[in-house]
């Protein structure tokens, strides 16, 4: 790992703790706990409010902004819309999970709507969230990438990373067994995680979520991507040693666990971060 | 345990974890994270949409289908409704879970209405909500079954199962102490399970989901739902040994555990299925 | 600790562990399950409804009402005042939890709305909510305390919660580091709790069900109040011995473990509650 960019991140880690960024979510009722928990494992402090009498208050008292279509309806995505752009207005961070964006129309259309009509500082997904928003054929079976996707994307992670980084003039990061992210000119891998990840709901939006939390105490976006990919690919290495045999509930127990006891030090000598 | 029963259910887990089905919920935002990580233990994978507009494609691209109305709202029942028929046109089985069913209007008249729109594949609920749908007087109690219903169904638990399978042309599953289930034809009784699994909230729900989880996997719906019950009610045993007296939230978490952990064989060794 | 007291809400516990009280909650979906299992750990039995079609009918044959705000919609609100209303009218005790009261428009008009057409038996919050509930002018930064608002109430938070309890002739509880609860006459301080409590989200939202749990069971408010407050700071203090040093994960799991094993005794033995 370059240990410039090691140090980077384990300062920016630092930094949040002390700064406990307000990170506000639009997201899904299924793995909200789990979101809520993990931002505040890493030190920072989640806020949750959807209605569109107070969505723009909340965004702009926050030092960022995750919207998350899990389980999106027309009410709340009306209130993803009002918040991204005072966001916007703020230049207040937004960070984009499109679960699901390739599955139904009305994730599509969601998905294209809120890229219309909000700039995103950072968008995170699997393989086929992200080509889909490529404009390239998207496979997507549900909320999770299709092995079709995968196989095919861990040739092309880092050139599909660095096409939407491009085309949306954001980072991109597309998250699985090696995770790609984007600013259109740095490029990194992550070999950062393990499988069992995939074996717990809203592991993904977590990531997100440490993603907007990072995003809330640097402009360098790019850096709070890879810091927050690397935290959970870290945390659910940790989690698999001290829990993995036990089964799913407790592996998710210690992926929280591990979160709120990562240091510094365990990015400088954990860190699996290769710059393309 | 009837040996060749024994055997057909330990076979189908193996086919679920080769299949992984997909997995349609439009449940309640109480239990919906435990669902959708008891779905992933069990190796299918879970997807929740409840937005009208989406439902339909959702359903069409599922192995199975779960309606829940732990938390029913007017928004939500249309689009369970949608989903309902979709599934029916596809002969996509759909699983529903009557919570509350005799506690309130609402609850009566939401599952009135998705009993007379939408052919069911599996009923499953306690002693109470399967008496209210069997047309005769309930005694519920909130979300569980009164103790009034749960003394009396020992008696006559197999009569009522067998009486609301024939009369809704399904299969219906009371869960309890012991379980009952009947296609009409067939009837089991299965004993096992723990008295913890009362202390915390979403076990109902999750074997409902375990349930949608076998259906997606075989055309028996009702093998499939004695495989679910089961699933759940060895799960629930394995957990009080790992965790029981550490208290409600360890057993919760071995819960996930167990039914993450459960093999074939599993399944033959534990199983106290009884042909009535 | 007092030893009447102290007495009167061991007893009270065992009263709840026979009465199982039914707990309708209107919610946020951020802490719902928590609050459901935290309700059961207790001894209690939780339902969560909200639409506004089955709200007033689950009030009406619960023992105890929970109205929280954490993610307010309009819809909810509608539903918050009818259940309110309804339990006014059967004399059912109402616990309100202002979660985020000050932060904007909507969450201070639903909260005086709320005040104003309901009677609360017992209000909970933290330093901020209540200050703004008192009519002071607050700092509340989000969902959580601001720290100036914690430094300020260490010294005030007696006076403050006597002031509200009269204003709104209620019990007035605020918890952070040190509880005080008045009902205007009487006002105790419980010193239980531990830092930790404030690194996992829902700890709030638990202790305003277990009140409700309480209240469920006697008509002295104060007493209840007291008695859920204490419980969640002694399952705190027992949570961290057990698990504290593992992380936040496994500390919230033995917090759930922790309220499910209290009993009448451990009341009595740990309560640090000083009457002012």
């Amino acid at each position: 790992m370059n240990h410039n960019l090691a140090l980077s991140l384990g300062n920016l880690l630092t930094v949040l703790r002390e700064k406990k960024p307000l990170v506000h979510h639009l997201t899904n009722y299924v793995t909200v706990n789990d979101c809520a928990n993990v931002v505040l494992a890493i030190g920072a402090s989640p806020i949750m409010a959807d209605d569109i009498g107070e969505v723009e208050t909340i965004t702009a008292i926050s030092s960022a902004l995750v919207l998350n279509i899990g389980t999106l309806n027309q009410r709340t995505v009306a209130s993803m819309l009002a918040a991204g752009k005072r966001a916007n207005e703020l230049n207040i961070p937004v960070v984009f999970d499109p679960v699901g964006a390739g599955t139904s129309d009305l994730r599509n259309k969601t998905t294209h709507e809120l890229l219309k009509q909000v700039r995103m500082s950072v968008v995170r997904g699997n393989m086929s969230e992200l080509r889909f928003i490529g404009g390239l054929t998207s496979s997507t079976r549900g909320v999770d990438a299709s092995d079709h996707d995968i196989r095919d994307g861990s040739q092309n992670g880092i050139e599909m990373a660095q096409n939407v980084a491009r085309q949306l003039n954001c980072v991109a990061a597309i998250t699985g067994a090696i995770d790609y992210i984007s600013d259109g000119t740095r490029t990194v891998s992550i070999a950062n995680g393990h499988p069992m990840l995939s074996a717990v709901t809203g592991t993904g939006c977590m990531s997100t979520s440490l993603v907007g939390a990072f995003c809330g105490v640097t402009t360098d976006y790019f850096e709070a991507a890879v810091a927050g990919i690397m935290a959970m690919g870290i945390a659910g290495e940790i989690a698999y040693q001290a829990a993995g045999s036990k089964g799913t509930g407790s592996f998710r127990t210690a992926l929280i666990d591990s979160v709120s006891r990562l240091e510094r030090e365990t990015f400088v000598e954990m860190g699996k971060v290769s710059e393309n």
